[in-house]
């Protein structure tokens, strides 16, 4: 897409925005990650938010959803390392988090996003954020951007931050991004913690809009373990300083506006899939010929999903029999007598099964494509124009290893 | 339940009934490991089954759904090493194996019930089966069903059988039945391979019946890896010969019956989740209080599927955040507010969460739980009357091995 390039930077790319990271040492035997950052905006911005399903929920969302009823805010605070859900005063210290960003910043405590991730049912101490806090206060900057980004971080091995230039009604428009994934990323609205910052001018319902259309076929057809967070927050930040004409209805400029966040968000996706915990490689499992689009995402998320192909794609093992199987318990109608699977990856693509049958071919050619870290799942129904695509990542001793003792 | 005496032996231990099993080298590989059975009652015998819901089904389904279409059957012939899936000859070699046991047996090829497992996608050869049958004519007695309880034996690494005696109408009525399970076993009518037999005298519509219904909350509630295989049967045969009137309507017998099998098949349902594949550990999960019945599975079994869950239990984590996570996503309508989570094993009780707030525990207490071999996790919900009880297993370094590369 050439109304689209990926530049340098990450939430504070966007003109207007500033953002920090420090280690304020939220669980008390962390002394050197940083885990509270915060980022902030030289004006309210127009603001939206896509928020976790569970019925379990961090007292951040309900604090974060209340503050974003009027569509404005100016900035955002977070924490790693606790994720204050289910605690007797959640409520209160995510409020007190607000405050202590509205003071350190001279914002509304109202137009303070607050968000949080970590491990769920111990109560967050608020001392140690208060002292990250004023250990932030006058550092956010441009370069700080970066050290936020590593705030957010739990079990992630890697730093997430994007940032994409764009023309909106003739001005040079940035989107930029941070985000933290690894486990417990499914595929439900607002997966994972992310920050969006921009500095389009759109007002907080197209945001809203632009949110749910492009996070549906990037953040919500990503699974790395199947289970959904109680914490996940997609937040977008809108500054205006752009200077675009203000994107107030579904014009062209929106349509581009959402097109570019698509492309970025999917970006975002596959970075979240291949950083899954424990995950050596990425799997895109691309499903087409599906009596319709419903079909192929339930049928591209079922692959994605099963423990028993995640496992065969960490060993390597072009087991057609597991991308069947997949297939027909997703819930979706296929004519089981049309399915073709392929595998492919940079060494190469090879077809394992036609027309729903195991196809003899060769292992040494296999073994060769499925050894890559990046793997396409190509699953082909024959059965009508449905299209989608999955993004997960194998089952490893590792996944294991990091989950059976998280809390310590 | 005072009903029922669980006796020694398997699917030999009614009367009428004989079996075998030999090794018939089905994987080239094999040479020592038994893998083709056959089952055989000197009567035919009314019969049912329930298989799987898989759109993906192996051959040997369809042809013993023909087969059972009269409600007789008088013999089983079983492979383990090939799931006879996805192979384009697959319905012929099925009913070329229904027709070797028929002349082996003497028996209708009709009246012959058949099921594979293993890999799905290769062909069958029949040739080691004629050879198999061949060696296993004439040896088919009341100690072979020990060894057909082996043959059917994939990634398990304990062979299962059982035997109970109950009463019904004044006489003595015995069932047995032998199973496979391991992986793949998911909450979908009909999971993992296994023959029941019984000399009770009972229709082939009571006995469907009773499957369904007790079925529904033993096998239906276990879920190893959450995939649903394509090969899940569970065939029942009834000789009649204990001489008790015929069950041929919903009375108390018929009560009577259903209730030793849902004792029974729970037991079952237990050793098929303590034997998932590479599990240390059996877990329980009873959920009471739900709003009613339908949610109380659907809580139960979305704990029990949580890799997350599983993870910490091989962890001995108790992590009481998973489990509320879990009860979240369900789908479930709870209030989270009055969730109780507790964890049992035979060290002890803890209780981790109290309506729905993460507790401050013993936490060498909880670990000294948790070291044990069979774990419950037990959650209350104040909400209702609905309760439900799922096993499952923890998630280990040993299930991605034996799933990274199964078909070698």
């Amino acid at each position: 897409m050439e109304k689209l390039k990926f530049i340098n930077g990450g939430v504070t790319a966007p003109m207007g925005f500033t953002a920090q990271g420090v280690c304020a040492s939220i669980k008390p035997s962390n002394t050197t990650k940083r885990d509270l950052a915060m980022i902030y905006c030289e004006k309210p911005c127009n603001a939206a938010a896509v928020f976790t399903k569970n019925l379990v929920k961090s007292s951040t969302i309900i604090v974060s959803k209340k503050h974003l009823e009027n569509g404005i805010a100016q900035a955002v605070i977070v924490n790693s390392g606790n994720a204050n859900a289910c605690n007797a005063d959640g409520i209160e210290i995510a409020e007190a988090m607000c405050k202590l960003a509205s003071e350190a910043l001279n914002v509304n405590a109202d137009d303070v996003i607050v968000a949080s991730t970590g491990v769920i049912g111990q109560p967050l101490p608020l001392e140690p954020v208060k002292k990250g806090v004023e250990a932030l206060k006058g550092t956010l900057s441009k370069e700080g951007g970066s050290n936020a980004a590593e705030a957010i971080m739990t079990t992630d091995t890697i730093k997430k931050e994007w940032a994409v230039e764009t023309v909106l009604g003739g001005k040079k428009v940035i989107i930029g991004g941070i985000a933290k994934g690894s486990g417990m990323i499914h595929i439900n609205m607002g997966t994972t913690l992310s920050f969006v910052t921009t500095d389009a001018a759109i007002s907080s319902e197209m945001l809203s809009e632009a949110l749910k259309e492009s996070v549906e076929v990037s953040y919500n057809m990503v699974s790395v373990d199947g289970d959904t967070s109680t914490n996940d927050t997609l937040a977008i930040m809108a500054s205006g300083l752009a200077g675009n004409e203000m994107i107030c209805t579904k014009n062209e400029d929106y349509k581009t506006f959402v097109e570019v966040l698509t492309v970025a968000f999917k970006e975002v996706a596959k970075k979240l899939a291949r950083d899954g915990e424990g995950a050596t490689k990425l799997l895109i499992c691309k499903v087409d010929g599906a009596k319709d689009y419903k079909s192929a995402v339930t049928i591209s998320k079922s692959i994605i999903c099963s423990s028993l192909v995640k496992a065969a794609m960490f060993g390597a093992d072009a087991n057609c029999g597991r991308i069947l199987c997949a297939v027909g318990y997703s819930g979706a109608d296929v004519d089981v007598n049309k399915i073709d699977v392929s595998y492919k990856s940079a060494k190469g693509e090879i077809l394992v099964c036609k027309d729903g049958l195991g196809l003899c071919f060769d292992e040494d050619k296999a073994k060769k494509i499925l050894l890559e870290n990046e793997i396409e799942i190509l699953v082909s129904l024959g059965d009508g124009n449905g299209s989608a695509e999955a993004y997960g990542c194998d089952l490893t001793y590792d996944y294991v290893k990091i989950n059976g003792d998280y809390r310590t």
